[in-house]
């Protein structure tokens, strides 16, 4: 306990915490201050995503290399999963689907254009194993794409057939999930060596709590962040309309953004210290797994949790936010070089996605 | 003679001749056995392309390089030709351009991914000379690109006029059939150094036929494919609507595989011989040719054998499924390197399609 | 003086000046005349292009490394940005999103394919550095996504308000511009040595002007071409129905072709010394800029010199074309490698385009 006071002391971003009380006291006493309440739910969240990644990291450390590395690769994401989840036992596909969308898109776009301009401030050209960084963006690149298809094919057919497209979905998570186990087995299993280095750094940064407290904080701060995920789901739509934001920028970018933090804390590390692999390699491997692994468990989620079962067709604009962003992350990744005008361009991508969003009438969602 | 026999005791997979009479004799029988015909036809079919496959190069060896090469580009895909135009002459155009998109996504998603699955099981990780891989995958892309002009903005357009379409699909295909011949003098020609090395591997792989028995075979059984096809056309139709499958799934998939049979045997064989490269040729080659030879011939073929012209306009389903098949192998060949994985996800984004195309409401053709 | 008549008697394209006293005397004597005024000033802009880029070059070499290259980088489109200016003040919306659309196209397929053909016509195999090339085509591929935003967003989403498309076109605009200005600082302030060599070999090829020569060279053939410019659109619209051709055509190609005519020579020669780092600098460059700065600089100037605020909501058609040619600029510069055929292949997929433009029926722009 007294490791987890110390790590509060350390962290400045752990100082958020303080608002986690806030808002439940908020949410008691003026439940009708949506603006407030979304804005606090937000703060909140990114403390309880540091200290969920950081849990998550000292119990895959005490577990062991494949155990570890199973935990590490499911729950890297846990935060955007617990949102998600909030939001589909709302009834919110809209504001699920944004935030699949928005995660694949943030982390590609944002994530890697934020490390790439970051390193690039501080060195002169910054390069990294290009090979592995290929590999890792073919796979996201795959990964988006098979998502995609429901959307694509849909879509350009004209008949966007619930029930054709809501089968497809179900098949589709299906394979989704088994390409996503047999991806574990690649990666901890037959071919450890291609993710070694880069998981090897992260670890030595921060000392590791013992599994007792780790495994406590896990459990704890995940309840802590589905409640307070209720909150945000229950604020946001009133909430933007208050703030004249579409529900669309809320998903694509504040959750994204939000649910993402406590990674890119960890990528910009990297990329400033001249380890542009550990950057890259969490960008799109985050990336990859929400397009493998937390996409597919939401439509299985909503068999159960959800009204109705929710198909993967995502409004065509965000399709092509997708396909752009992983597309731009093969290319820029594809030589192994990078300097800070290439980061400029990443974000400059990322900031034109976001402007559209913010400026799309709100009917467009 | 009895090297054809020989030949027939020797591969299990000519066993499958046997259905060759067995379809002629229930077609003369029992003529209104749709699903019973279509599927002896799609057993007939496999072993006479291989058969046809070994004649060309038998007659491609004995011929030398200038000739033989010729031979092999044009020949190739005859299985393919012979069945399409088959279907043109029945008017079933929409079979026709299911089977040409269907055999390009087949040869560049599965044979390539099924190459590197059953090369990966085998070998750790495989490589291959990348620089080839990537003129290769850049020729498919532009050629599949080129076909696609005509859906693309004729679809996007929304005026899809069908005499522009029409006379835009005839120029295209002129200007392929000439790109296509400037591609056989440029590898025959000017730079046959660049794709000797996989066309030498693939000769000493098994004894060529003399002269004579070659072309003999070449002759006859290209007159049963002929002959098998016009009984696949016939039932196909009745036959999809008996076993719950779309037209489009039929023309895309069940072809397009039956189609590739000989190709796909010498590219896995070349896969797990830990020789990709030889994999990696057949596979991109294969789908150039279909893009930059077989469509536009039947294109042309179209306005004297079938009952109007036939057009390059795609189902739009169609069209996103070949841009991503081509850019996806750009992708994964772009490295060079080759794991068990990378198989998978290939083969995944191959069963989306398949699942896909499965699901999809009839009228969705 | 005397060197720019040494210039004209040594450069035979230079000879063409004679058409802009002859487009004059036409103008004032046959108004009427359109297609002969509209065939007068396309040959008459072709020389004034190649003095303003001789010029443009001239005092860029005279004023230093860093005000040279932002002269050099701003001016080395001024011709496209002269036309399209005119086309602005008459309000040919459609013409001035076709020429950008066609500039970017032109440059990025028509002149690379060319100089990949050309330099394969007298060479076997061509290598120019790779990681260069790459980082140019992933600049151009950033740019044009960029630009294309609206259209895809708008288009993708069915309800292309006016107000919003307007709204996000101006604000893409700004984003444009400053990371224009950005990729300046990034060219000429930090990381000058990347496009270094490229630059220094074209300078070496033309002995420049003196200071005084070159400015008032600059000056009066600006004017020039504005003043050809003005004939031009006003001829354009009456021409093209004279001859078949639609305006997208005239556009997207003919008003490309004859402004980026300059360039392609020194593309061509750079090509055909062996020098292909140079020809591919030169295109990516060039279509990079149009992307980059022409584009929004034409839709601020639209809200001070055009009747209505013009968006960058481009024809579908275009749309695809563009992020073809980008995509297909971006694998073909991959390898790093060139021979004749791959040449052959991009003015492929440009004919296929131009054929396409010039069957498109009229209503379609």
């Amino acid at each position: 306990m007294r490791q987890l006071f110390q790590e509060i002391r350390r962290n400045p971003l752990l100082w958020l915490l303080a608002f986690v009380p806030a808002l439940f006291a908020v949410q008691r006493m003026k439940p009708e201050a949506h603006t407030l309440l979304f804005g606090l739910s937000v703060l909140a969240i990114v403390p309880l995503a540091a200290l969920l990644s950081h849990a998550t990291e000292s119990v895959a450390v005490k577990t062991g290399d494949a155990v570890g590395g199973l935990l590490n690769a499911t729950l890297g994401n846990l935060t955007e999963l617990v949102i998600a989840l909030a939001a589909l036992r709302a009834g919110e596909y809209t504001l699920v689907k944004a935030s699949i969308a928005g995660a694949i898109v943030t982390n590609s776009l944002f994530m890697l254009g934020a490390s790439f301009l970051l390193g690039g401030l501080r060195h002169h050209v910054q390069e990294y194993n290009r090979v592995n960084a290929r590999l890792q963006a073919g796979l996201l690149f795959l990964a988006t794409v098979a998502l995609l298809v429901p959307s694509a094919v849909g879509g350009a057919d004209g008949a966007s057939k619930s029930a054709f497209v809501t089968s497809l979905s179900l098949g589709l998570a299906v394979l989704l999930i088994v390409a996503y186990g047999l991806g574990l087995w690649f990666t901890l299993g037959t071919h450890p060596e291609i993710f070694a280095s880069a998981a090897h750094g992260e670890e030595e940064e921060e000392a590791p709590w013992p599994l007792g407290l780790a495994l406590v904080t896990l459990a704890g701060v995940t309840l802590l962040v589905a409640l307070v995920s209720e909150v945000f789901v229950e604020s946001v739509q009133e909430a933007a309309l208050d703030l004249g934001m579409s529900q669309a920028f809320v998903g694509f970018i504040v959750v994204a953004l939000v649910g993402a933090a406590a990674e890119m804390a960890s990528a910009f590390a990297g990329a400033r210290k001249n380890r542009l692999d550990l950057s890259v390699g969490i960008a799109l491997g985050s990336a990859s797994q929400i397009a493998l692994f937390v996409a597919p468990v939401l439509v299985l989620a909503s068999y159960v949790l959800g009204p109705t079962p929710m198909s993967l067709q995502f409004w065509p604009g965000a399709v092509v936010m997708m396909l752009i962003a992983t597309m731009t992350a093969a290319l820029v990744t594809n030589s192994g070089k990078s300097a800070w005008f290439i980061g400029v361009l990443v974000l400059t991508v990322y900031l034109v996605f976001a402007m559209t969003l913010y400026l799309l009438p709100q009917s467009g969602t």
